[in-house]
């Protein structure tokens, strides 16, 4: 259902997931790169944490938002690019651990792409759901001006 | 009309902010503390960029996300702590500089307090705009377990 | 995994439903009642319709947040009643027939239960998402004070 | 700031307003039209309560997505017509009498618009708080095909 426009589309998302340099910060990787469906694996880190000892809601919200916006990516041609509108996140339960978000495309569109996004801890947990709005920019591309 | 219960609220804040890990790591520092409006600074870093070289909403998600649950905080009892139940969050426009957001209280409750934030440019740009909500966990330190 | 707390949920639910007035003015009924999953089925009428002749927005928030609600409901004691905290709607295409309103549970809780809304038309379309939170009342009636 | 792009903006709205029927069925009408501040108001109706005897979260969801929805359309050009993309809305308490939507656009923009919503008792009270997304389309009719 979800063909991709760019048959070499997982090379540009790990290229674009390459320039992002607050993924590098955070210690946060490309885990699986599909048609509609992204992950970002974060393991975990001390310095990634809130008051109370656990991982940063916004940080979870962080990699759920870019699996989320990949996962749109990947259904786009090569010469767009896209940028994130809203997303909303409940989050689920705290996390202490190793996280991974999985974004999916629930609706991909010609100007705007829903997609949801599910954070897990390495035991299980459901951490996080997220629902997110993106714009794709035609004939933009996707590096710095 | 928003009366903090606990008169100690900004010290507690201050001690609260100063245990969070990810807000050093990103290199954000509490602006203004007062009863229901806390204000989160960031200044501008490379390593806080996405893919395109403006800001990562994901950080504009976090500093966000922490100025409306210090709002919310501000007017809890001393012996409270909160969790950020869910938010949603629209990015209005690119941003490739300093950063501030705002959160304001704009209902409290005994359970659950909602807020509102807003994220501005130094430049005066409206870059994002946030609505929360928090809830209170009662007689639960603010601290690691 | 959704285990009902009330054996006779799905009497309750009925119950509650024919006392939402609301419902019978737009012509929605119950079509599913399972534990952590409900249905809302809508007749098209054009007394439903906004000024382009589509189904209103909000009328399909309306039986989201009805099925939704009624999804978290359906795992509660039989003693406790509900409010909606928030909901989040995206609308993907527009509709101009009989629509189902199906929701799901993600995430049961002692206080707060997160539920997500997807919204059909008759003839498959994928017409709208939900996020939404709840927060259970414990020892609350279902019904007008 | 917020200048109409059409002088004949207000009457417009009222044409449009008047085209919806969703709004005829619920007794809603537009109380206050002005650029980028639209206002609804809903007389009390028992036949708009759910199941508690409240007026119900999608009929007050009906109206401020309504309210917000004509802020922006009040900001367009003659020609275009916008859709919802999608709304988040929090129930802040539980309403028993006439409401009134204020909707306020928050970032005008050539295809994107983001708005705010609040919904308020003939008392005073604060119902409810919206945050929304629309899309203009242009060159096309706000009217049925």
């Amino acid at each position: 259902m979800n063909a991709p426009a760019d048959p070499q589309f997982a090379s540009r998302i790990r290229a674009s997931f390459g320039r992002q340099k607050a993924m590098a910060l955070i210690g946060a990787s490309l885990a699986v790169v599909e048609p509609g469906h992204v992950e970002v694996a974060l393991p975990y880190r001390e310095d990634l944490t809130q008051q109370k000892g656990f991982i940063h809601g916004g940080i979870i919200g962080m990699i759920a938002d870019t699996a989320c916006g990949y996962a749109a990516f990947s259904l786009m041609p090569a010469d767009a690019s896209l940028v994130t509108v809203e997303y909303k996140i409940n989050i689920l339960a705290p996390a202490r651990g190793a996280l991974v978000a999985r974004g999916e495309v629930i609706r991909p569109g010609r100007t705007l792409t829903v997609t949801r996004g599910e954070v897990y801890a390495e035991d299980g947990k459901h951490v996080a759901s997220m629902q997110q709005t993106l714009m794709m920019l035609a004939g933009t591309p996707d590096t710095p001006e």
